[in-house]
């Protein structure tokens, strides 16, 4: 069997590989060798094949809290469509190495390129007519996949944000002077905004921040946003506005793109929405207005990691090889939602083909009518999904994350041309 | 006796505020009332006083891990060189107020400006033969107070960057492809540069992150800067930057400041230190980058704080009223390393003259000689103070923190005119 990692990482995506390499080795009988990739496809394309059998127990099961993709990642896409010839080429090359290590098990952990990359796979075995079992494990902080409840990664991104959210208020309140003041933070999500929306799980009272909540899914809307922020400084002298770093105005356009200035390409500066945001509000109400960027920081924070999320990653994993074991081909594994409150899960299969390529986003009922902050809907679909916490052990004061070892498999083709 | 908090919260400002009331209640002979000062010295002048007896046992305990300033804090100064007026009638009502309430013990937790107002009061004190004892208990995320080894706040705010710092390079390596990537991470510092030093302390090995650290103090060199973003994106196809915001070109201009863009009021734009080292490294050296600002989430970082550090804030709190009730006034606090390895420290007392506006910057042989690093002798110093997790108890997969009652002393004077 072979497993790669693709896309964006997460605090979360390593666990998926633990659970497939621990469910791997339930199952001596049909799965000899479990290998691992590189980098994802390009690691195939290049034959970067590495030993998991060769890691240390330990080490596989503290994937389980390190963040990032411990294999390496890419973001590498065949493209049948723009380019059909790389596409075929690189394809023929995929079955090559395929059958030189005589892989009969693909599992690729990633979010939606990744799953429409695992469906091509598939479709082309059939069509070759070698026999090999496909099944992609869902990963993204976005949230966005279709089908499946929610994403392993989501919950740890949202739990993240959602205590500095926390704790963010919590110091500009205490500073809280009659002039009052204002903090934007920034976070991800071009298109979907589950990763704006889940800063909502900070508050606990109707008065908490996060006050205002931008989603790329809803047009920006200066006035009201202006009057919502000045309506909560005056009220309680600060306010705390969280944004989805792609949102756009009435028009389509990203905020973000600063037009009156251009790169070194002649591209407009991405100076962030947080800054615009920031702007905006120092000008107009004349408010003392600070931003905070999360960036990266958030999807690798291991450190303050869902329980849940890792836990329910590790289980895609393991049910991916389980349906794969069982001759399933063709899947990816999804989380439902079994019961909502205790919050209760299970996993199960859905066909790739309604998967690759569908984005999934906020639906509208689930924002207040003012579009301003998610609403009860939204909540309690996102509440259990930050529960418990995990505590990576320390080392000095900071977390000992694993490293693997990657011990190469031994080539058997030429390089790649 | 009276405590109050003052200036930038810090993640471990409560935990000297818990150690003050904890002590005070073990000397019921001389204390007979524990009052706290809602938002510093604004909060005397406004007679905002409240019963920290009244509070719950465990609520003080709680301080210990609850980020901010429990009480609220302020930026007002008490200004005899600039407003001379002003600042007679303000320590005039000061002293109206502190006789009104018989407050004879006075505690004062901050930075810099607030050593300077708890000498000030000390002087008036003397000047007015009114019996009052003060003591100034050290506090601010810069630890850029002099005569103390090091600042408590300062240790969980390192803490946490560091971690982040460890966690944003797995990301950023665990993508590391052909092109190379470069990310720039800020945190704060205007004059000081050892919040920006103390992230060096995410290196295990050579070749971790973060490869380049940018303090205040050191002038920006663009082609030193350059340089080693291009040999470490060219070995490693990956390099994490971390960045001060204050940093300076050789003529002492503020990297952040964009003086091709002017705001509402005709000030250069503060675009961010990081935004600006990212354009240059987009347009010079065409690699990808991307930024973090930490912003306000760094300094109330609860959930990642040092146990060594709100141990040791805790304990300033409590050396302070021991040195009141034994007679002193006119010192602040000071930690003392005793011994480098195993780390230990105690508290001792420094005359308020000696501290009172002065700024203790970075040794600058505790840099590298390129300027581009902090070195050994700065992680010698830096390394035992991260050292310990806190874990703030949980709630709906978020910290629990405490919030005060704060229940309000009856006033007793005329509204402030």
């Amino acid at each position: 069997m072979l497993v790669a990692q693709s896309g964006g990482p997460t605090a979360a995506i390593n666990a998926s590989v633990a659970g497939a390499i621990q469910e791997a080795g339930r199952h001596p009988e049909v799965i000899e060798k479990i290998y691992g990739i590189l980098n994802g496809i390009l690691g195939i394309l290049n034959e970067d094949l590495i030993d998991l059998q060769e890691e240390k127990r330990h080490a596989i099961e503290g994937l389980k809290y390190t963040p990032a993709a411990a294999l390496g990642t890419c973001r590498y896409k065949i493209d049948f469509q723009k380019k059909p010839e790389q596409a075929a080429k690189d394809m023929e090359r995929l079955f090559a190495v395929f059958e030189a290590h005589n892989i009969r098990y693909f599992f690729y952990v990633g979010g939606n390129d990744s799953q429409d990359t695992a469906l091509k796979i598939h479709e082309e075995a059939l069509k070759r007519n070698y026999a090999l079992r496909v099944i992609g494990i869902p990963k993204t902080v976005d949230n966005d996949l279709p089908q499946t409840d929610h994403c392993p990664g989501y919950g740890s991104v949202i739990k993240y944000n959602a205590t500095t959210v926390l704790e963010v208020a919590a110091d500009v309140s205490s500073m809280a002077t009659d002039d009052g003041s204002c903090c934007i933070i920034e976070v991800m999500g071009r298109a979907a905004g589950w990763i704006a929306a889940g800063s909502i799980l900070a508050r606990r009272t109707p008065t908490d921040a996060p006050h205002v909540v931008l989603l790329p899914e809803i047009p920006f809307d200066q006035a009201k946003f202006l009057e919502k922020v000045k309506t909560t400084v005056d009220a309680l002298k600060y306010c705390i506005v969280v944004v989805g770093e792609g949102i756009k105005d009435a028009q389509g356009e990203e905020l973000a793109a600063d037009k009156t200035r251009l790169d070194a390409f002649g591209h407009p500066v991405l100076a962030g929405a947080a800054e615009r945001l920031a702007e905006l509000v120092q000008a107009k109400l004349k408010t003392k207005t600070r931003t905070v960027k999360l960036g990266y920081a958030q999807r690798c924070a291991a450190h303050c990691a869902s329980a849940t999320d890792t836990a329910e990653a590790a289980a895609c994993g393991e049910s991916a090889v389980r349906a794969a074991v069982a001759g399933q081909s063709g899947y990816m594994v999804k989380l439902v939602r079994e019961q909502a409150a205790p919050y209760k899960w299970s996993t199960a299969l859905h066909d790739l083909k309604e998967i690759a390529n569908v984005e999934h986003l906020v639906p509208r009922d689930w924002i207040s009518e003012d579009g301003l902050v998610p609403n009860d809907k939204f909540v309690e679909y996102a509440r259990p999904l930050i529960e418990g916490e995990v505590h990576p052990p320390a080392e000095g004061g900071l977390p000992r994350y694993v490293v693997l070892e990657k011990s190469p498999v031994e080539k058997k083709l030429p390089a790649r041309g």
